[in-house]
């Protein structure tokens, strides 16, 4: 057995039962492994992009990580975006990036790269094989190192020797560390405070706690202290829909952030941090949290904000509060033109239960999070860190994480182009995914925020940078083009019509959504 | 006026006249900056892969750097690929790449990344602008950094505050450094053994030495020493077809490598180095300079090659040797089956004077470099640093760095998925661009590597991931998805067809050219 196959074994002995790849010729030794593996299901994507994407997509639904196969540095660049949004997810992933045969690196061969460089902007974890007897060990430890807590990119550079020299054979999987207790002071300090102080308090959650427990808990924690339940603006996953507490998330622009959070006396914060703008602007404050507002950490993103909200209700003795929960309230079908409102009204009314909702919709898809508050329970992911391009990659993981339920991905026009690519591998893997593209054929987030600098009125060279007109891309087009079928749709019911087909039948089917102005 | 402004004032004076970009809110003063200053042609790409990729275009034929502009550590991830194919190319890029305001970067916003440690794998120069005051200076540092020698990625990190603060003002260009001629000995070394050593010699040759002048310098030394001429397997740039000295070009594989340099006893290098196999395999070397070869260095890569041959048939008393060049001589067009000889055929007929031809047809690709060596004289540029996904972007670079030429950009489809974005920007500034897509829906080089490592038969399963097919890439679909027209070829007389519309007339076309087996 060589190092390759010692490898795969392993992983799959660790859990690690899908590979989304892209290899090439340093590669194939690991390729010639799943060979000899076949439990180990291989994905092709058609760019680097969409194999990332999909490990996070894959990871946030299956609470477990895929592997990677990525070729040398180049292939790390082109995933590394959404490596970047995986690390802000906190999910696990094994990244896996060939490197040339170790005697080979010395000489500069044209694709030689610093991978170690490259990796380190992303990854929690970084170890490069040093041969074939302990490259299995090296892949149980990627595994365990995946899960953090909390989770995070663990990239194994295999050099084409390691993998190709033999003896080698598995090695025994690592458990992984589970993510501590939050320690009793620090609950007693939050149920002290949210009792005794007179004021509100509020929960500000991410990670593990948007789960459908952590928020019923969450529920019973404001439902007992008059507390608000508050969101980030960017959630890896939360249960969403009726019968499910649903909490605001702080607005994307600061301003209404510092709106939402005013008056703010005590913010408790569950697997986050205090809020910070996503940018900065000339003037503007670039931290949220109000003057005179204490943050007090329940639980570090490293730990178990499950149980530290559980600590809490206990400690609180609000086991038997009732939280509010959304009841189910489906926004009648609308008619007429497509505006950011009637698609949201469509979604919100055709939303199939238990749907994975991957959202990359940008400004045109501001009204969907609270149109959808009140619709049949689904899951909800975010584009976590800013990396425009993974929303069709993600929706790709989520269909292979759950083959059983649909997805609706979300996607901005702009974003959507950055990984295009997405569309043939849901077509060829049949992914039951539903794809509306808001076609508003601008970068409109970029024309608001010229406005929000302070630079004036842009002339119309310059706004032809924010522009994806002239000429108009066509999204029906390109996704046959890919393989997957669908529409175009200019009014609420022609996008209620695709997205009825695109829920009926399985496999992958697109609605472009043209916005106009 | 404020840093942004006084940046590309400075830009503009150092001679950096092409801006390709994909902004973000980072980057919105920099933008509203071209605002001001229009003579700055800015081009939009819809992924940061074509981005970098059309700056290596355009500076291979502009021989000047254009600069990019990126969004923060993600959108340079994105470019990672095409910069580092620059870098190998050894062409001059200022690289710019925005990042949150200097007190912004400690609040670790979603966006925050490292970005140093990305930009360190592909830049000759990197340096993050300090304040307003200092950033036009370092914009003239960063031109004159660009052009090395040799030439090199100059990545200069902007915070955004350093754009908005004011005062700023511009700075004076920074006279390049140019490249050194090689020093007597050297010169004096190699024509003693190309004299009298009675032993054929070989040049080795890349970089400015390809140009028409080098190549007939190199002429005149093979003709009065009898040594062969060759270049690297991979060229920045080369000027080839009738009237020109053509030399042979390394093969790819190895053994063919060893097979042609066999017997070589002395070989004389110019702008690069003794070659080395692409990656390595069990068993054979990776070093392809023959047994008893003695490497004589005529020119460094940082060093003058051209001077340096000129001084060599000086030194040779051969100013009056012949070279020998080619005579133009066109295969007469083929009829029948689509095969990569066929299609080298139809090329090497219709090749118009003085086209640019951008060579990412990888496998399918292999007979067109041989055909086209008696056409009309033309520019040659290949994919130098192996990351796939460089020949459309570099043919938007190619084609606005020479509007008044014609490009031919042979892509081969896996690879062309990878940047396919690059057609709607072909599209957007109506470039001149006829692309002819090698469909044989494989990645062939893999099947290829997969027999050639000794991984024997795969099965289905692997296989999978070496085809494009199930489902079939539409690429006539694609490009006219992104306002691109084109034809579908599956015989020669088809392949003839689309190519003359495509010369005939300007603006973008593509050919998909459909290869059975």
């Amino acid at each position: 057995m060589n190092g390759a196959r010692a490898l795969v074994r392993t992983l799959l002995s660790s859990g690690v039962e899908v590979c989304f790849t892209n290899p090439g010729t340093s590669e194939i030794h690991f390729v010639a492994a799943l060979d000899a593996e076949p439990q180990m299901r291989a994905i092709l994507g058609l760019f680097e992009g969409v194999v990332t994407g999909a490990a996070d997509g894959y990871a946030r639904m299956a609470g477990k990580p895929a592997c990677t196969l990525l070729h040398l540095g180049p292939g790390l660049g082109n995933g590394l975006a959404n490596l970047h949004n995986a690390r802000r997810a906190r999910v696990p992933i094994v990244n896996i990036v060939g490197e040339h045969a170790t005697y080979h690196r010395s000489l500069d061969a044209p694709l030689t790269s610093d991978i170690d460089s490259i990796a380190s902007a992303v990854s929690g974890w970084i170890r490069t094989s040093r041969d074939a007897q302990s490259v299995a060990m090296d892949g149980a430890e990627a595994v365990a190192a995946s899960y953090g807590p909390p989770g995070q990119v663990a990239t194994l550079i295999l050099p084409a020797d390691v993998m190709w020299d033999a003896p080698a054979g598995p090695a025994d999987p690592i458990p992984r560390r589970l993510p501590a207790r939050p320690d009793a002071a620090r609950i007693e300090d939050v149920a002290r405070t949210l009792r005794d102080s007179g004021e509100a308090g509020t929960l500000l959650m991410n990670g593990s706690a948007l789960g459908e427990e952590g928020l019923a808990l969450a529920g019973k924690v404001a439902a007992a202290t008059g507390s608000r339940v508050l969101s980030d603006t960017f959630v890896t996953r939360m249960a969403r829909g009726a019968g499910r507490v649903n909490p605001w998330r702080v607005p994307y622009l600061g301003e209404q952030a510092l709106q939402l959070l005013q008056g703010t006396r005590h913010l408790v914060t569950v697997e986050t941090k205090a809020p910070v703008s996503f940018f900065a602007y000339p003037g503007l404050p670039s931290e949220l949290t109000p003057p005179g507002c204490t943050v007090h950490t329940l639980a570090e993103p490293a730990e178990d904000g499950v149980a530290a909200l559980a600590a809490l209700v206990e400690a609180l003795d609000a086991t038997k509060a009732v939280p509010e929960v959304a009841s189910e309230q489906r926004p009648p079908l609308p008619t007429g033109p497509l505006t950011p409102r009637s698609i949201a009204q469509v979604i919100a009314n055709l939303l199939p239960e238990h749907a994975i909702v991957m959202n990359e919709a940008a400004t045109a898809g501001s009204a969907i999070p609270g149109m959808t508050a009140t619709s049949a329970p689904h899951d909800w992911m975010d584009l976590t860190g800013g990396a425009i391009g993974q929303g069709m990659p993600a929706a790709v993981g989520a269909a292979v994480a759950c083959p059983d339920r649909k997805v609706l991905s979300l996607q901005a026009d702009g974003s959507g182009m950055y990984t295009v690519q997405a569309l043939w591998t849901q077509a060829r893997e049949e992914l039951d995914v539903t794809t509306v593209i808001f076609s508003n054929r601008r970068y409109a987030i970029l024309a608001m925020e010229y406005g929000r600098v302070g630079a004036g009125i842009p002339s119309a060279a310059t706004r032809s940078l924010f522009e994806l007109s002239r000429p108009d891309l066509d999204w029906v087009g390109l996704a046959r083009s890919m393989g997957v079928e669908g529409a175009r749709a200019t009014t609420a019911e022609e996008l209620a019509r695709g997205l009825e087909r695109g829920f009926r039948e399985s496999g992958p089917y697109l609605v472009e959504a043209v916005l106009d102005g």
